[in-house]
């Protein structure tokens, strides 16, 4: 959030908003700033939100007459929205690292046993032989697809907020759009053209694309849980979940979990679409509802992103 | 389903792998066939599926010796996946009627009215005077984007499923790909190159885009609703619903159920998603529950965009 | 809704609010009373509930001047809740019916067998050996649970709703209690004690309840689709799916089918907990989103009992 | 945990199934035990469960001979499933004492203004006067409601789980059920009679309570969003949420989050009765899926409680 602070400062400097000291004021503060946590907790059970409680005390640390320059012409949103597209692109960089060794985890599972001889199973029951790859192009061909289309969608919620208290860029006047583009290109953004205070479609369809990376996760989870069956043995783990109890068993764990994750994901994917309806200008309700479920939905696709990549080391396809 | 068959038939016959004379006679008792419901009711509730006992009445119909060719190196799953992506690009046409209806209608709604003055609203409260513009471009904006989407979506989902018992096409040998190619032409729809038995992220994606069409709306709804309370008055109806007992109400019935359609198709995405886990080479448990999700979907926002374009050519917005 | 109405007028006759003739008059329209369901479909379309249009066309039926007094001091909602309640009962009658068969077919099935050895699974794993019935009393002590529990949901969900355009029976002055209590008696459900247009809990545990159901009956098919594999063969079906082009296979049609119907039910379940929150006196928008939930409920659980019920019927335990 | 082995060691004890001096010993590790909690981190990531990891972390602690006592015929989740109820019962109790203060300020707040008129509002529209008490006794007869009912809920949920490595409590032979009941007294909950591994309906219902409950409370906040609104105020607050721009809003924070409280706990819902599918006699995928959901769904209740006290502290409605 401070460093969306800094880039609308520099921006309007840039624009002649505000004078050219105060800019350099305020970024020196910035830099240094290290905010009192405790107060921004009680300020945001107040306020429903941390920006005016961080305004707040931004602006006591430039000190007057520089303070009326601080978050100039922005809204609390405005800060927010911008700082979770950072973040969240940020966490897709992180996805795509592990989506392609995920693939190249499948590649060395599958290298000289593709053509292996797999019993080919319909509504659980033996249909006809075919191959292992028949199978695995399953997990893989998905897998592939998710990150191929990672950079459109990185790039489609990867868009500057800058729409001011209703939308309207009010307080900057003329010079609002091009504030926003000066911004978008120093957060190495994209400048949406318009407001998207109230349109949300690109965050959920970010949810849509974190449940579907979980989904074709939990599809490969499904076929080795069921493969690692002690009678069907089409597929070992060389290690595996230990039993308080038994130690004969090799619990087939990541596995299990990216079955688990998947679900989660999907009950998860219904509560974004249900915070899809902002009403007016701003919505607080349907806002809040975002933060509630965004962050759970990263951390359980990067968590299944983890279990799929150490599945993946540890299968094996036993010969005949 | 009959139709898919057909193109089956007439792709078989043109590469050779059933002789001239049978897919002549093939096609003919197609055209003319009428299939016994109630047989197909009792089979399909013992099968799980209705093309096993379609394929038998078809067999029956053609009789010995052609009925070896009919359904040829194909799986109930090819049938009904294509038949359900026919459907689908079918509905999304009429979908796409409608929403440039809704777009057109939103235009007059706000024609002479843009640049009106409306007290912009953010966490319900009075917040900085904006035009009307400033609000309805919410409801338009996300309309527009979903309308240019719209072919691509189609596009996406409407690809042939022809792979046999387990996805090798095994019985149609060197020729399946040709066969595919064939099909596809001939149904006009995509080739998938090969398949997707048990990828199915094209359909949650339709789903997906139903439920950000309806929770589109859904804003749209809310804001008419919460315009058209009688102490806020910024936004009147034309005609609305009565009350059983109270001759004096006007009741934003069509503004109310877009809300009810979101919400709905929230859930049901949640039911999309879980459907995406298909496990080894047929899951009989994830494409019945897709069956049970998608129909709703549709059926959903077909009955928002009617109640969207109703809603849009009753409101008005009084001057001052 | 007819009965309802009907047992409103009697009420209110009983209570002297209306007079004997026009009791008896409208009594006898109704019995002999055929909507225009056309006139109805239009009306609910414009109305957002049918209500209103029904009570037209009924004064218009009654005529002048009794036509006062048909659906006096009621709501319309006072009229769909109620009637909605009957049904559900109904139907939960029906549920009472086919568990108890359910119950005696598990008994069935499992008689002689109890005891035979199977190998316990844990995290899909072979564990230790224990007895079939270590397996299926998970099945059949929770359909006895339900079953046991089935007469207290049905009388919370039963009660009457007569509360007047505002929930406050403003009509019907002192007697509104009264009148209350002689129309639950007459309709053989609850007298609620007081207004519950907004407080839905009722339904929305009456939804969790069938959601449990299909829950337990999806377990039972998880444990019989994974029994009936080939390479496992712990439970083999007398008769099953069959393919259309695979003669050899007898899919588990039914056994997967419970487990699609209860993650729909789950699905929709979240939707039935998002329509509980209902505004101020009367909520359109959650009122038409428990429409649009609750009878895919009600479908999807019969239909989930009707399977179990077969299933059970064709299940065998092959002894060692 | 440590406090369920301790009671389990205990129990055997008393009934002979471990000697006295590897009761006395134990015990006194456990009084003293600090475990090493990176290592349990490692062995969970590999166990898919915290317990095996503790376990040996226990018996190390112990040492031979007496560490073959140690977690002596228990197993994973009888630990952790007892360790879950233990603490949801006591997370129950906080809510109770929540629930209590809660209703006092909901009367706090209606004293002396029960009788005030209000407006009623059906389906968003002004219908008919009505008293202020008509509408908060949606509020608080609910509240009132589930504050009865907890505890039922607490006692439901409240079980001791004890069955052994496939839920026949082999290790134990004919003392299975007597420790069980043993170790219930000790930790004061209830005997559950019989293995529930697989059988986690009290789970289900435990959600379906807390969602219930922050239905309850959005209806709550709705209503006073609705009311607070400028144009409307009906209802006015003490204090509100602060905009970063706009000095003069008071923004109806707490209102708004009970919102998206309530739906957020809707979508886990559907999350949990997914969960309910536990296959054979240990599920790994629908376990973990109980621990990604309740946590957040108690969590979210909790806070939904404290903003509904300090909502009800702040409103205020206005004479006239």
């Amino acid at each position: 959030m401070l460093k969306v602070e800094s880039a609308l400062t520099v921006a309007e400097g840039k624009l002649n908003l505000i004078p050219r000291h105060a800019v350099d004021h305020i970024l020196k503060v910035i830099e240094n700033f290290s905010p009192d946590l405790q107060a921004l907790r009680n300020s945001t059970k107040a306020d429903g939100v941390v920006v005016p409680g961080l305004v707040l005390q931004l602006k006591e640390a430039v000190g007057s007459p520089d303070n009326e320059y601080v978050h100039f012409g922005a809204t609390s949103q405005d800060i927010v929205d911008t700082s979770l597209v950072i973040r969240s692109k940020e966490i897709l960089s992180i996805f795509s690292s592990r989506l392609k060794r995920l693939v190249q985890e499948i590649n060395s599972l599958i290298q000289d046993k593709a053509h292996q001889t797999l019993m080919g199973k319909t509504r659980m029951q033996s249909a006809l032989p075919m191959t292992l790859w028949d199978r695995v192009r399953n997990w893989q061909e998905p897998v592939n697809l998710l990150l191929t289309e990672l950079p459109r969608i990185s790039d489609d919620v990867g868009k500057l907020q800058l729409a001011g208290a209703v939308g309207t860029l009010d307080k900057l006047g003329e010079k609002g759009a091009e504030i926003r583009k000066v911004m978008a290109d120093i957060l190495e953004i994209k400048d949406p053209l318009g407001p998207w205070h109230v349109q949300r479609l690109s965050l959920a369809r970010l949810a849509s694309y974190l449940s579907e990376l979980t989904a074709t996760l939990g599809k490969m989870g499904t076929d080795v849980v069921l493969m690692t069956q002690n009678e069907t043995a089409t597929a070992l783990l060389k290690s595996g979940g230990k039993s308080s109890v038994m130690p004969h068993k090799k619990n087939p764990v990541d596995a299990e979990i990216l079955v688990s994750f998947s679900r989660y994901n999907s009950s998860l994917l219904g509560g974004m679409h249900n915070a899809l309806i902002h009403e007016q200008e701003r919505s607080g309700t349907a806002w809040t509802l975002e933060w509630l479920v965004l962050p759970q939905m990263f951390l359980t696709t990067g968590a299944a992103l983890n279990a799929a990549v150490r599945l993946a080391r540890v299968v094996e396809f036993p010969s005949g």
